[in-house]
This record gives structure tokens, C-alpha cells and sequence, in this order.
């Protein structure tokens, strides 16, 4: 088996609101308290943290929590996404909200460097539009491309990570799809800027998210990745495994593949669940696929898809993940 | 010209919050606030009330506001959605929590008779399900079924309406299409439980709205109605009209030709956009449906669908709503 | 393990054609090779029959091959989808052709004497609409339940099961879901009239296919059955279990739990596959699930499921399905 | 107004099948048949033919029929659609299979020659996959980005055109959406690629159609477009104007402030309707919009959109449109 580092957005030990339930799916935590829940989930090692944090907890107490609960730090995923934003952060109609998004941007990427993480994660939730006829589209792929570019550029010595979704908060993103994504990323011609390719979102967008991850890797663009489940019409972000696991192998077959080498992290929101056993649920199922990659037949599944032969790929498949 | 009422859900004219913009998307108003917006909106006569509201504002306050706007209130919609009920009301495992549910809903149905409104109207949206294998898909059924006619029986001088979406916030609703909500209520077996049909849940149960009304209207179930839009695949709640004008056309078209009467409600979440603004935007597009209703040619597009003659039926609808 | 019946529509050994491939996706074939070839496959032992079929092959041809295939009948499909029907079957405008889609009807009902089979199965994939204002719905519906109503009169010692999909070829189908058609056969009031459940197209609808199951067992209506896979978003009828197999375990799962005893049929278009790979790769994966119910901790998953622990729940049927 | 040029594909005009009604909507008309059917539509003067046809029909007899019908041709269409292709064209698992796509190519482009037609128009609905492991991703999208840089570097005197859709017939396809061809494109370095942009192909694929068409045109590649009109969810190929004609509203609005030239062409399937009566349904919505262009109060909607202004923007646009 090979030696696998499991990490989660500390998101999935929050409480979640929603526009139904106001009051939140529970009593609201401090980011200590997701560190320390963190810390409980066998084989987590590494958390994703958004930023700015409540102002009444300071970086080293954070250090410390994360120290305590053997945790380090992959990524910093700045708060673009809040009221101040919801005409967008990059694409903000309004100037002076574009330079605060670029500010808080700057800030994760310090806090990158403090943590010694590996990314500043983007996710632009609120850029993009919700009406026809509401955005100029050509300024907001623009603003969309120069906003991310500029941050790169300030930063050198960071990688960026973009993670694309079709929607959600906004009716439409801007960053909808790997593709579309890619296409950014080549017209910024950078090279610190990269895709952090949801398992999910990739399927929500009708994507085939093995397909995606091979589309990124072929652009030397897949700088992280995550993983959930849905019913791919929605971001669900339920517990990986649960009802897609076939594709989620696929997914994790290109990867070995094409020897991409990451921290396997969940997205999840576990809104009436457990956030330790929904984590622990998860990483088994990871660490079935991992033993499945080592069992299957590579040979006779490349010969197979060599000749598109659905039925053959599949029962190799099947063989390697469910034993029969 | 018919003799139109218009309301509105006073949740029009809140403040939002999503799981990600958990700030709002703006400062929170009173209720006595969004009922003094709703009083500005030009045609606006009367709405629908969440209960139960902020202590801090008494049944009297409420009144006198809505006096002062010259609305009145034709339903009462209890918060049956919010943390307590976040595995559901009527169907939450814990029988200390559904009998909560009945309560909250008895307290609603005071308000009704306390206001002289329409009815209690009924919002299950945690009554469902999210994995495979979570619920006991009958037992699930049982409560929704059973919970809502104790509470018809517990108010025969009064209506109960439920308002069906395919889901959100649980990834499955139980009610979840209008077909479903009629067997139930036809199970029910009582005379004072009937649809709320929203325009864009059916859209987005992959619905005809108008058919949805007919069915309902044809099993004398259509107690009320309100309308928005969407992109098919969520419930958006954007501004009625903006998107899907001749479906909406249709819908009124339907109602009309059953001489269905009742309030042409909104039912809108405008989070980004001003909510007088949007509040006139449908309004006024409701007048232009009423006109083009006027302008039909009922005899020919009744003819047309007789032969289900499709560019027939589209070219008079067509006349009336674009004039060409 | 349970003594299982496994079976097969006969389409599932044909050629295909759409709109593209008008050449077909390979040569057709006779009546009696589907036949020869569906005998090929391990296990199956029932077959449904389109009709009529092609006039220079005799009933009693088909039976002499059957015979030798050591296959039965479950079912005969009448094609009331064909280009007659292009504008419906029972809801046809041109009361002429409805006349004629009940005396296929009663033909196939012949058959099923003939053939000792089960029912006759009805897939009015014409009878709906496709565009805004087109139909008068009220007068579709209405034309839908007193159509079949009628046929199931005409013969009340045969049994008719109806097979809802949400759309296709029609953009709406009249039987669209598991709910409205249980609403139809409801308004006939007759005994003889069920559904037959295929789990694609709940799938298809929005449906939990094992929820469906459930509701049409309690209103005494589960005919029968058959089972494919999909994307959610289409009809795709792919190999059962390549997609969705913890939704197809948990389907079986809620027949069981029901004692709902049937024949476990396929209804696959292996496009481009080898239909006696299709067919077999199908079977081994109901197997497996037929073992994985013999495996499963039925107690504690009730449990599970009575107090919604959807991890607990989950984690339960992994172990059977997945054996870890 | 501005002097249109409209067209539509000349399958606009056949008779189509389906997997259901294998006997066709009608019966089967040669392509002689459907150049007279075009030319009696009002307003049509362009057509795109499918080739190669039947070979008992000469290019001349095709040139004279054109001809007494006023028409000229902008494309020819390939058919790498049908049974030989049926695991794909360019990436068709067989070379053999691959250079007949290639010839068959390359035939079409001596036919744009002849007819002095503006491209060859691909559409490779069966390059793609259906099942998960079924394909080699980096293999299907080397094939399918070569095999059309081979076709334009062979005759660089002429233009190819893609047209991306999400899926179908294949589940999923390789140029799925306008990013994705893009990268494509541009992964290929040749001038005499690009686009063509089917407005019911993006909006299926959740796309805006306008923001698509933005997208191409900034990067040079809109070489051509149809339109049409769908639920969103599959590609209806319906009469354009009938669901959306907002979202068509505003694609026509994004070629006019892009100053693109070109022929407004029709890519719909009139399954059920008379042709002559759909394509003249449409062309009269188009001249609709055309003049609402004119109409447009075009320095308000830029301002309303730089300021991301959603009810002011659709304000504009709808006085424009429905004249209120």
C-alpha cells in the first residue's frame, strides 16, 4: 500500500448555516475547537484554514492547537466570499472591494508562509453573475484572470490554487469548470497558479472528474485535489464514497497513474452528521480505494480502455474494489 | 384588466445568509422592518409571516405595522426548518421534537385566526432524507402523511397549505413533487389540507407549472400560489419573469382558464439585488401576463391544443405576450 | 442466498438506432436471434417481448424458440411509441389512433395469454408534450388514466403495469413519476393496474429509486421491476451496478425488506457493448447484491435507520456490499 | 434593422428516427426533397448539408436543386456519427477506423470547395465515453485534439468548425463545452479552427450562451453559431424562442456589441412539427430580436452591467424585447 497523508478543509468541523436554518446547524465553534476535533480523526494530518480567523485568537495560538494535535497546514483559503463580497471579490464591480479581496489575498499568502504551507487557496464563489444580462462578461473573465494574475505575480515564491465550481453562492461562476479554468491559468502564464480539483464540483459540472484530473495533469496545473460526494446536480459535499464510489476510484486510478503525488483531503460539510465519524467514514474509503489501486490488474485495464472496451474495464474494475 | 391582488413572503425583504456568506448579505432587519419595506412596494396588499418571530416584538407591534402599510396577511408560515428540526419536524426521529413541530404549527394557526389570515402554511424543507440507507423511507412517509393531518384535525376552521420543493435543505424532500403531495394529502383524507404551488419548485422538479396547477386545481387542492424563477436545476428564487416569461405565461394562462382566484404571490430571495426594486420588477411583468391574458385568443389556442398544435398554440400565446 | 429469477426485456439483445446512427449501431436483428442470444446468457430465464413483431415470424415460431432457449414470458410491451404515436397513444388527439393504440393493447394482451406471462406492460414514452402551451392538460391526463382504465376493463383477468420515466422521447411524459402514476391508477380504482418500477428512470426523476419502491409496495402496486444505470440526468440505461450500486443495493435492500418476490429484470441498451457481456457483467452485480442481503446486519441498520444515523447506516451496508 | 442573412441545416428539414419510433416521425426524404422544403421557408437563404448522401443523388443534381431554390451553402456536416464511427471518430480506438474519419474529412472539405461553402463543420458526438474506466482520457483527448489539427494543417485553404456539446450520443463527449474546445483550439496553433456555437449546446451544458459566445470571440475562434431551444437538461433541439428567449436575447445582443458578422443559422429538430412552420416560428422570433436590438437602449445597459445592476439591466432589456 502506498503511504497515503489524508488532509481536510478544518471547514468540516464547523457548524454550518444555511439560508433555512439561520441559526446554524448546531452552536457555533471557534477555530480551536476545529483544531482540536481535527486532531481526532485517525490518519488526519494535514488542515486547509480559511482566513481571517475571529481577531480574538491569535496566530501562535493557532500554531500551538495545530502543534498539539500533530496538524500542519497545506493551505490558507482567504474569506473572498463573505458579505463584502457578494458582487464578487475579483470581480467586484466596485474597485475598491476588487483591492481589499487582493489585500485579504496577501494576507493568506503570509500566513502561507508562516504556516509553511503549500498554496493560498482561491476559491472565487461570489465572481461571476446571476441574471442574464447582468454582467459584462468579457470584463468579468478579465477582472477574473488579472485579479488572480496579480496576486501571482506579487507572490512568486507562493503557488496559487484555484478551485472552480459551476455555481453556488452565485447563479453562474466565473471559474465554472477545469477547463474554463485552464484556459485562465494559460492566458495569466504564470507558473505558481494552479487547479485544486474538486471531486465534486467536477462531477456537479457533468465533468468526468478522472477526465478532469487527467486534462489538469496534462497542463502540469494539478497542484491539489479533494474529495466528497453528491448527487451531482449539487456541491452536496457529503461524505466521499457514499454514493459514487466507482468514479471516485477512477479518480484516484488516474492520479497513481499519471504518479501524482498529494494530500488526499476532504471537502465536506457534514451538516447533521457527526464531523468525526463523517471524516472517519470517508478515510476508510480512501484507504479501500488505495489497497484496490495496489490489487488491480494495470495491464489489463490499459488493453482494455485501449480498445474502449467498457465491459472488460469494468470488471477489472469491479474485481480490484468490490472483490468479485 | 382583472382585479389583481398581489402579496408577498415578508422573508422578500430580509436579509439572506448562505453557508458561505454566514455575515448576511447585508445587516439584519426586524420584522417590523421588512413589513414597512413591503408597505413601499407599489400594488403590494398582503403577505406571508414566518412565526415564530424575535420575542422582543409583540402580536400588537406586528399589527400596527401592518396597518400602517395597508397589508394584510394571508398565511402564516411557521419555522419548521431551522436548528431544532435540522432531521426534520413532522418526520424528525425524536418524538419530543415532532410534537415541538405540532406545537410551533398550533401557535401559527393562532396567529392565522389572530390576523384573519388564509392559512397555516407548511414548509417541510428538513423533512426528507440526504444518504442511502439514512431513512425508513416508510416510516418517513407515515410521519409527513400523519404529522400534517393531526394538525388539519386539530384546526378544522382552518387551511393547511404545503408547499413541496424536490429538495434543499435535505438532499431529498419527502414532499417533493405535486403528484407526491396530492397522495398524501389524498391520504390525509380532509378537507382543510392543499397546495401551495410554487412556480419554481415545480420548474425545478422537471414540472410543467401549468400542468402542476391543473392536477392540483383538478383534485380542488390549489389553495395558493407564488411565483419566482430560476435556472431549472435550483431554487434559485430570482425575480419572476427574468428567465422563463412564457412558462410563467402559461401558468397564469392555466389558472385563468380554471377561474382559479387568489393572491399572485412572490415567493423571491433577492440576496444581491434591492428588494423594492425586485418586488416592482415581477409586479409589473404579473401586469404584463394579466394584459396579455386579456389580449388571448382563447378560442384558437384552445383549438391548437386540441390538435396539440405546437407552433399553432406557441404563435397565439406568442401574439398576446410579445405582441408579434 | 435467495432463489433468485433473473430476466431480461428482449430490446436488451436488439440493434439500436437514434437519431445520429440511423445505420444502426450494428445489423438488426430477428425476433427469434434476440431470442437465441438472450438464451446465451447465464441465469436468465425470463424475457419481456415487444409486439407485434415482424409478420413473417409466427407466434408459434417465437414459442419454438423460447422453448428451446429454455426461456418464459413475464411480459408483453406493446410499441405504442411508434410512429402513430408519434403525438401519444392514449392521449392522442386523433381519436382514431387511440382507437388503435387499444387494440395493440388488447393484442398484446392476447400474447400474454398465450404466452402464460404476467402482465402487459405499458411505456407511453409518446403520451405527454413537448412545448409550452401545447397541451391541454387537463385533457392529457385525463386521456392517460381512462385509457389504460379502459384496457385494464377490458380484461380484467390480465394484469397491466405501467413504467414511468420522466421524459423522452416526449420532453415530458404524462407518467412521469412513481407518485403521479400512482395518483393515475388510484383515479382508475381497478385491481389489475401497478406499476412496474425501473429503477433508471427514478433515478432518472429525481427519485430514490428504494423510496419509490417503498411507496408504490404500500399502495399495494410494485408489479414488477427492472434495473439499469444512468448519470441521473438521462435515460442512459447502462449495466446495471456501473454507476449507482450503493442506491441499487439499498433498492434491493427495500424489496426485501418488503418480501416483495418478483423476477429481477434488465432493462439495458448496450449501445456499444456486447449485449451477452452486458447482460452477465448485470447479473453477477445482482448476485453479489443478493449476497450482500444475505450479509447484512438487518437489525442494527434498522436502528440506524430509526433514529437517521446516516454514517452508522452507511457503514452498516459498506460492510455487506463492500466487505470492509 | 440590420440586413440578417439567416440559414439552418438542412436536417432541419428530414424525417428523423429515434431508439423508440425506429420507424421515423415520417417518411424518410431524400436530400433533394429537403432543399425544396428549405427553399419555401421565408427568409431562408443558407443551408448546411449533411454529406456524404446518398449516392444515387449526384453534387450536381444537389448544385441544381440549390440553385432553383435561391440557396447557398456555409458548411457541409460530415456524418462521423453514424455506425462505423460509433466508438468515435478521431478517437476511435482502431486507425483504421480514424483515416476513414480522416477521408470522409477530407471528402466534405472537396464539397466546401464545390459549393463555396465557409467550412466543414464537425461535430464528433461519438468521440467520448459512456462508462466510468471505459476510456484512456489523456489517449481520447490527444486523438481528438490531432485529428482535427491534421484535417485544418491538410487544408489550410479552408475552415473547420467544431461544435462542442456536452453529451449524446455518447454520455459523455470529448469537446464537451466552448472552454474546453478552446483549449482544444489552441492546443492545435492553427488559424483555420474554431467554433461553431450551437446557443441550446450551452445552455445544456449550464452554460450562458452569451457568455460562450464572449469567450470565443476573445479569443478569435467564433467562426459560427445556430440556435434553438431546450429544457436545459438535454438537447431538445426545439424551436428557438419558445423557452428562452431572454437568454437568446441576450446572445444576440453579445454578436452585436461584438460587431460579429455572420448568418443567424436554425440547428433544430422538428420531430413532430411541420418544418416549414418551426423554421418560419423562429425566423420571425430572430427578426423579433433583431429589431429589439435596434431598439435597445444600449449606453443604459452597459452602465446598469458596470455596475453588475441586475434589475436594471433586465429592465433595459425587457422594454427592448416585450416593448413595457
Amino acid at each position: 500500500m502506498s503511504k497515503l497523508t489524508f488532509g481536510a478543509g478544518i471547514w468540516h468541523f464547523a457548524t454550518y448555516l444555511d439560508r433555512y436554518a439561520t441559526d446554524g446547524y448546531g452552536p457555533a465553534k471557534t477555530l480551536i475547537e476545529m483544531i482540536d476535533l481535527a486532531g481526532q480523526v485517525r490518519d488526519l494530518s494535514v488542515v486547509d484554514i480559511n482566513a481571517p480567523w475571529s481577531p480574538d485568537i491569535s496566530v501562535d495560538e493557532v500554531e500551538v492547537a495545530l502543534k498539539r494535535n500533530n496538524l500542519s497546514v497545506i493551505g490558507i483559503t482567504p474569506e473572498i466570499y463573505t458579505r463584502e463580497f457578494s458582487k464578487g471579490a475579483f470581480t467586484n464591480p466596485d474597485a475598491g472591494v476588487r483591492r481589499r479581496a487582493n489585500e485579504m489575498c496577501n494576507q493568506a499568502a503570509d500566513l502561507v508562509r508562516r504556516f509553511g504551507a503549500s498554496y493560498v487557496k482561491l476559491w472565487p464563489g461570489q465572481d461571476g453573475w446571476d441574471y442574464p444580462f447582468q454582467a459584462d462578461y468579457k470584463q468579468i473573465w478579465r477582472y477574473s484572470v488579472e485579479g488572480i494574475g496579480e496576486l501571482a505575480s506579487q507572490n512568486p515564491d507562493l503557488k496559487f490554487v484555484i478551485e472552480y465550481k459551476p455555481r453556488e453562492p452565485r447563479v453562474h461562476m466565473s471559474y465554472s469548470s477545469v477547463a474554463r479554468t485552464l484556459l485562465g491559468i494559460e492566458a495569466m502564464g504564470l507558473p505558481n497558479v494552479g487547479i485544486l480539483l474538486d471531486f465534486g464540483h467536477a462531477l456537479f459540472g457533468g465533468e468526468s472528474p478522472a477526465d478532469s484530473a487527467q486534462l489538469a495533469i496534462d497542463h502540469g496545473r494539478l497542484f491539489g485535489m479533494d474529495v466528497n460526494d453528491n448527487l451531482r446536480s449539487w456541491d452536496d459535499d457529503m461524505v466521499a464514497g457514499t454514493v459514487h464510489p466507482i468514479e471516485l476510484f477512477e479518480f484516484f486510478y488516474t492520479l497513481r497513474k499519471n504518479k501524482w503525488e498529494g494530500v488526499w483531503q476532504l471537502d465536506q460539510f457534514p451538516f447533521r452528521e457527526n464531523c468525526l465519524e463523517a471524516a472517519d467514514m470517508a478515510i476508510d474509503f480512501l484507504k479501500h480505494i488505495d489497497g484496490a489501486l495496489d490489487r488491480l490488474d494495470w495491464d489489463a485495464l490499459q488493453a482494455a480502455q485501449d480498445r474502449q472496451d467498457a465491459m472488460g474495464a469494468q470488471k477489472i474494475a469491479r474485481q480490484a474494489l468490490f472483490g468479485f
